[in-house]
């Protein structure tokens, strides 16, 4: 079977991660990585960058296919001034997510901004939006996920482009199936 | 002001985490604990217990209000046998959250089973529907936010029953309210 990425409509998405801390939480910031991923994000800008979290990711992206990257951004602030879209910082301070997700779908592009407890002052001034997932403490894994599926959808089951490997639905267990590559055709 | 939740419809949800590990992932699990919570579900039953983790998620209720709570499960299969409603694992190798959430959303309880990188086998069996958030690898965390979204939606703004504290959601900033207590009034 010819390998196709299931998208549904919606911006293209690209996420920046800030405050990620490499000794102490490198598990969560490879959740919010593979959440970007799985959940049709194109890129994660990582700050401060982390060459052994991108290097993670690329394994799982060879193994399960697309084109997703980590990229490293020691200059967060470049990385916004310089995006070629709408910047949605989410934080559980800003406007509920339900009023401002309509007119966020009809956008080009956008730039995801998730923190950790603390961010910096400036991101609430440096995005075009501060969006609210629920006003109530919780995860920026969580907020991400939920933001992204308002935006584009779950992607439905199928190889992605250049995967070697793809799950097959199943009511119970699991199955996967290996994908022919160019090379084994 | 009345302190009052906003809850949407859809059927109360309890979530079952399997495979913490107090040692190494504490952050993680309270991400998960906290998704659970600001999303509207009741309850979080923890395997293994991890009491200083309920402690720290009690202490976000006393500020931000609400009756969420977290209840250690030595023996997670007979949390799961004792249920009253349906119970859903969540894993990426299961059936399309799409093609069942319609069905989800018209059932009046349900437990939410989500574990880490490895599962028990048997999960999959005593489950009564394993749900894929799309079918790559991400996190518990994000499809437990995309699943519990869909069944209840984002909770709105305003106080939780018991608060001493709300957001107050603003477009640039923060800003949080004290709520005034039964002493205080």
């Amino acid at each position: 079977m010819p390998s196709r990425r299931p998208r549904s409509a919606g911006p293209s998405v690209s996420v920046l991660r800030l405050g990620h801390r490499a000794g102490r939480d490198p598990r969560l910031t490879t959740h919010v990585a593979l959440t970007a991923r799985a959940l049709g994000a194109e890129r994660l800008y990582l700050h401060p960058p982390d060459a052994a979290l991108a290097s993670r990711v690329d394994a799982v992206g060879r193994t399960w296919g697309g084109r997703f990257e980590v990229v490293g951004a020691p200059d967060w602030r470049a990385v916004v001034r310089q995006f070629d879209g709408g910047v949605v910082h989410l934080t559980m301070y800003g406007e509920p997510v339900a009023q401002r997700l309509p007119m966020l779908r009809r956008q080009r592009r956008l730039l995801l901004v998730v923190g950790g407890a603390k961010v910096p002052a400036d991101v609430y001034q440096r995005a075009d939006w501060n969006i609210a997932v629920g006003h109530q403490p919780h995860s920026e894994v969580a907020a991400l996920a939920v933001v992204l599926t308002g935006l584009r959808g779950v992607p439905g089951p199928g190889a992605w482009p250049g995967a070697r490997r793809a799950v097959v639905p199943q009511a119970r267990g699991k199955r996967v199936a290996g994908v022919p590559t160019a090379e084994s055709a």
